[in-house]
């Protein structure tokens, strides 16, 4: 990963927004802008000099290992408070505006921070610079973006292997996720969803104990994190030979899906993704049980910018990874979601998910 | 639970505190005090009046269900938000001073708040009322306490079934995961360690796919989540036979362990638990090796207060759940650590965790 590049692209953002230094505590943007994976670390970002990385003893090591573009700082204390007492102690680095990731700083924090920096440093929230800029992902994060899809497209297969009737939801999950653990995923990248029956009416019915009805949806949707990078998918099967009922709003959900696959196109807002799937349900009466948005970005979390929902205006660029996934939530009934992740190309985008969207039958 | 009775305490608390009001925003805190067990939500606690619950439209139904001893509020803005507006518009209730969770607030969402509340209203920094609550359980808690532990405890079970040399750390791990969820658990209270050979020397050697060696220490340190409440536990066996110094150094942990059991008297401070443990591997000269303190509470988070810990001052008292948990690590070797839940009592303490303490070979 290009670390080195990344710093200073966001030391030219933070002269833009007329900051001297950017105080990094959100730990995916660490990763992102150092590679560090560890948990606990602070980064000093000098707009006009140098990036400092700090943490605690524990991971004194691993820092050492990973760091790349930033002077490490090991101490005893806590990330925080050893980089509060470094900054205070630097007046000749002359951060007389320091900006601060609001949103991942705690007010005790926050108010500790003011007051060991004293009056010379103004702290100012800072818009979210960082998570602008890992909205575009490189190449190096696109081929892991693409493995962590591939491993997570695999568990499919276990999936259908295991969903009959009687068996309950939490096993189905249980036997993806100990095949995810045995392929070297770190983890889950969200509680998988398996929900069956009525059930799948519920947009996160996580799984649970209840047994797979002898008849009706089953929607399937999880995925892994492999080496820092997240997979989403949703797939929904149906037990049971479907009504044409049951098939329409399956048909239904897997046009829209595919209009807003289409509707991908680097120039336009990313609203307009949201609206050519919620048309296609419009016109089929359905568009009221389609209760959420249309996917989001996907890269080290798994849920990131941009929101690909109504009314947004973030501007679709080439290299952005986003998932596309409508749903139809019938209460008492049952529910249908189709979910796969693309990257916008130069020319509309590519679609990740390796696995066929027909109605499967089990 | 006694969810009102809970309230009333903080009320009291509160006064003492010289506080008008508590906004708790701290969810596990909001959970202990009227029940809801969702992850969205806000309580305002008022000192001399009543509790109002704050969520929106999703959990609206979850709210009627679960929540005791408070007013609900459902909105369409995000709790917080609908919290301070409601704020804003009730002078009446005199909250002058309100305190505020400081590290479970965010420094972005402290700054709107103060904006919204306006002069009237001094935001301070609360000191944590609630979690200090959380250390003495009841008796319903304590239940909870005791099945999550006897759950845990069945996962070990599973673990001596599976260690095998060339089996990997993950299988295991895997293979106990999938037992609790089949057993209910909504899920495991923290990554589960497996740590076998030269690994078992990480104090959180988190399940890896590294095949467990044919000679060596396995630590197995897991627990689970059952009905909110987390058990926590770990078991240290051999693979293969033991060498006459490996059995020293798990003899001398087992004493070290015990030692703090008995240490465990309510009126005493949790500072000489630690001690006791501590003591018995100085006189082994192992004291260098036991780089953590000896444990902390357990309830409806895996780590709460009190921290078990050198120059801690908390004192116990009955009603409290702490792990007891020493270890000794060996950079290059390996590491023994075995750790049990104990309730203290009016004499005592009851250890919690139905598993023995031998070596256990494999």
């Amino acid at each position: 990963m290009d670390h080195p590049d990344r710093l200073k692209r966001l030391q030219s953002a933070l002269a833009e927004e007329r900051l001297d230094g950017l105080l990094v505590t959100n730990l995916p943007n660490i990763r992102y802008l150092c590679g560090f994976t560890g948990s606990a670390a602070v980064l000093v970002v000098v707009a006009q000099g140098s990036c400092y990385f700090f943490t605690d003893g524990r991971y004194a090591e691993q820092a050492r290992e990973e760091v790349l573009g930033a002077k490490i700082k090991v101490h005893r204390k806590a990330a925080l408070a050893a980089a509060s007492d470094w900054l205070a102690g630097r007046r000749k680095l002359g951060l007389k505006r320091l900006g601060a990731e609001g949103d991942h700083l705690s007010l005790a924090e926050g108010e500790r921070l003011k007051k060991v920096l004293g009056a010379g440093v103004r702290l100012r929230q800072a818009s979210p610079l960082v998570e602008r800029q890992r909205m575009v992902k490189d190449a190096e994060e696109i081929g892991r973006l693409r493995q962590a899809v591939r491993l997570g497209a695999s568990l499919f297969d276990i999936a259908l292997k295991t969903i009959r009737p009687g068996v309950s939801e939490v096993r189905v999950a249980a036997e993806m996720e100990y095949a995810a653990r045995q392929a070297g995923a770190e983890g889950m990248s969200f509680e998988t969803i398996i929900a069956a029956g009525e059930r799948s009416a519920l947009p996160h019915g996580r799984a649970s104990t209840a047994a797979i009805p002898a008849r009706g949806f089953v929607v399937c949707d999880f995925g892994v994190i492999l080496a820092g990078y997240c997979s989403d998918m949703t797939r929904t099967v149906y037990v049971g030979q479907p009504t044409g009922a049951d098939r329409e709003i399956y048909d239904a959900v897997r046009e829209a899906q595919q209009a807003a696959v289409e509707a991908v196109q680097p120039g336009k807002p990313v609203g307009e993704v949201d609206r050519a799937a919620r048309n296609v349900l419009k016109k089929k009466g359905l568009a009221r049980y389609f209760t959420h948005s249309t996917g989001h970005g996907v890269g080290l979390e798994i849920h990131e910018a941009p929101r690909v929902a109504a009314a947004q205006n973030e501007i679709l660029q080439p290299g952005m990874v986003i998932t596309i996934e409508p749903g139809v939530y019938i209460p008492g009934r049952g529910g249908v979601r189709i979910e796969d992740m693309v990257v916008v190309k130069e020319q509309g985008c590519e679609v990740l998910t390796p696995v066929p969207k027909e109605l499967m039958t089990i």
